[in-house]
């Protein structure tokens, strides 16, 4: 074992133990702590940005973009911001506690399903300090103790953020080691945390693809992936077109660097004279790149040629890639070929075309007659959410705190016997 | 890619695309299947055991003991039961389609959660071949492609069982891949499925502990976490003792060879003076040996001296490891160091320590004055179980249908935009 891989089992060993000491807290020992920990943020916001400047200025001198740089920057309002959605996060209903199913058994015994902490959850994270509070504030209210790898570029904020909350929780009843800082900014110590099985219950990933598929390859504790989405909107013959027009327009364009943006356009063969020279007008206007097939190319001379890799390519930026298909199940099809099962859409006023769709499409999130931007924690109405899920087990979709729970059951007798 | 791979992915590949197909399939389908398959054993009951006679003569080439061979062997009623199990998987509710939440948001966005099939699910499992028309059923009732790698000592017979459920597919609406063996009894077959990341959704290997930690560590697909119980029985300072020993009593002697079995016995330090003399008296009698501390060797000469070992050895043998501890939060302690956090039991009076030991035990089920041999999917009336799981994630303790399944959200609008 090297030295960065006992360090960072240490931790994660301290905060197994404060797992231990968080699971049986009630909620208002925890909003307490949460309370507590806001207004460290507040108290302490000028430290955290001069920490923060120390960042700001390594990027900088790296030659990052100014977006870049603005994405990382914190001054005194951002903090309270920060502190604020701490406060949010206290609001929240306890998921700790919940019976989720319960019955007496013939034979008398009490049966109940009681939801429970996963224990100890590490969050590896890019880019924005703001993730640092977030993180912790949600494994706090879900009884979780936090283990946060955030990335070297804001290693300064970081740790100063983490020292502001422990700080504040060492005066609540809630164990200093809820809330830890995985040691180091290199690789090793990203892979030292991914390696402690048996230390660690789940990772979860917050990033880019790339980050992702990392942690998912490398990683022996169980992984929650999150957030990759290569989102598709399928425009069927039954459509009403200008909804279709709006909610392929809102879906790529509303915002280029989310999860849930719509990156191919599937159009039915049979709307396609009709709808395709509205709707590339319309995207061209707005500046987006066209990546199309032959039909597609003869409609809008500028748009460019789709190859096989932009079917699968997230873009994240002004680029959209549309096919005319001849049928909704070869846009199913093309689907379940080269979507990351994140979110689908599909516009239609048949009834038939829609139950079809959606029991058939195989994504976190189906949408009918909805822009795919609607998957997500706060739009649902969870309040707060850690990541959406794009995987099948243990949640899917939109994660908020019933997400970052286990089960227990506990089984009531008087001396019973089998 | 080796060929065993090749030939592994190939299936994988056939299981997705009968996934696909399977998904959307309503109850009275599949349950038409199910009845095809229980009737097609019944049927063929001949043929199979007539193939599984190949695997009976080369466990006994191999000089396997009678036990193991008498776990192996079918005869025309083993296979008749085995279809009565079947039948009693089409009698259980389908969970696929519930709605698990459901509400308006405030746009108007009708948001529903359902319950969606995981998709292709692998098994990997040890021994007796019912386990291969179980595990078939209860995948198809659920809505799941199941990938079957029976062990080798038991191939002739898979072979044939899985040939004459896919047979009774053929006539029916549900597609004849969502059955299917995986080819080969090598090594290298069960690898290749565990790296069939993408192609499969989730492996649960059935078996002892060696089985499952190989998969746990060579998988790259999700893997579900089943089986290993070293459970333990706490009999508390306040415990009734006369319920205290026959709960010990029982959940060490009433089977030996099942995951909720105790394999320790924790006594209260206030009435080991007590109840160590009785305890032991009856475990003598029926034959179990006892490894204890020195208190309890002290009352019980016969005992043999625990090891560090004993506290972590799941025996499924008459044995028992017994110690005495000086409080609850000894117990307590003891139970997160050395358990597998499948079950564990406190014996007591006192409201306040079983709420103790209830919040502050970590594991799937907690029994209260009740028996470890609970912990059950039939006990808890789930009327079927794939497993009992040990993990956190997705499913924990035992698995009936629901936990087979996975969620999509499903979003509802009219032209909705953000």
């Amino acid at each position: 074992m090297s030295d960065i891989e006992r360090e960072v089992h240490a931790v994660a060993e301290r905060a197994r133990d404060a797992a231990a000491d968080l699971a049986p807290l009630s909620r208002a020992v925890k909003d307490e702590a949460l309370l507590a920990m806001a207004d460290a943020l507040v108290d302490d916001a000028e430290s955290i940005v001069a920490a923060n400047a120390e960042d700001v200025a390594r990027a900088r001198e790296a030659g990052q973009s100014e977006a870049m740089v603005d994405r990382l920057a914190l001054t005194t309002e951002r903090v309270g911001a920060i502190a604020d959605a701490v406060r949010e996060i206290a609001e929240l209903p306890d998921p700790v506690g919940e019976v989720v199913r319960g019955k007496v058994l013939p034979n008398g015994l009490e049966l109940r399903q009681i939801r429970v902490p996963l224990g100890v959850v590490g969050i590896i994270y890019e880019g924005r300090p703001n993730v640092t509070a977030d993180a912790a504030a949600l494994c706090l209210k879900s009884g979780n103790a936090a283990l946060l790898r955030g990335s070297s570029s804001a290693y300064s904020s970081n740790t100063r953020i983490v020292e502001v909350l422990r700080g504040a929780l060492a005066k609540t009843g809630v164990p200093v080691d809820a809330v830890q800082l995985v040691p180091g900014t290199s690789r090793d110590s990203a892979q030292a945390l991914m390696r402690a099985r048996g230390l660690v219950d789940v990772l979860i990933p917050r990033g880019g693809a790339a980050l992702i598929q990392a942690v998912v390859r490398d990683s022996t504790v169980p992984v929650i992936e999150t957030g990759e989405g290569n989102c598709h909107v399928y425009v069927d013959a039954a459509a009403d077109l200008d909804k279709a027009l709006e909610i392929a327009v809102n879906a790529k364009t509303q915002r280029y660097s989310t999860c849930n943006t719509a990156e191919t356009l599937l159009v039915h063969k049979h709307v396609a004279d009709v709808f395709l020279p509205d709707v590339l007008g319309r995207l061209r206007e707005l500046g987006v790149t066209v990546h199309g097939d032959a039909k597609v190319r003869s409609v809008d001379p500028e748009a460019v040629e789709a190859t096989e890799e932009d079917w699968s390519t997230e873009y994240l930026s002004p680029d959209l890639a549309v096919k005319v298909v001849d049928s909704l199940d070869d846009a199913v099809a093309h689907i379940r070929r080269y979507s990351t099962a994140h979110t689908e859409a599909i516009v239609t006023d048949s009834q038939a075309a829609a139950r079809r769709f959606v029991s058939r499409v195989d994504s976190a999130a189906v949408m009918v007659n909805a822009s795919t931007r609607f998957t997500d924690g706060g739009e649902f109405g969870f309040g707060a959410e850690i990541g959406i899920s794009t995987q099948k087990l243990h949640a899917r979709g939109p994660m908020g705190l019933p997400e970052m729970t286990s089960t227990k059951y506990v089984v009531t007798g008087d001396g019973h016997l089998r």
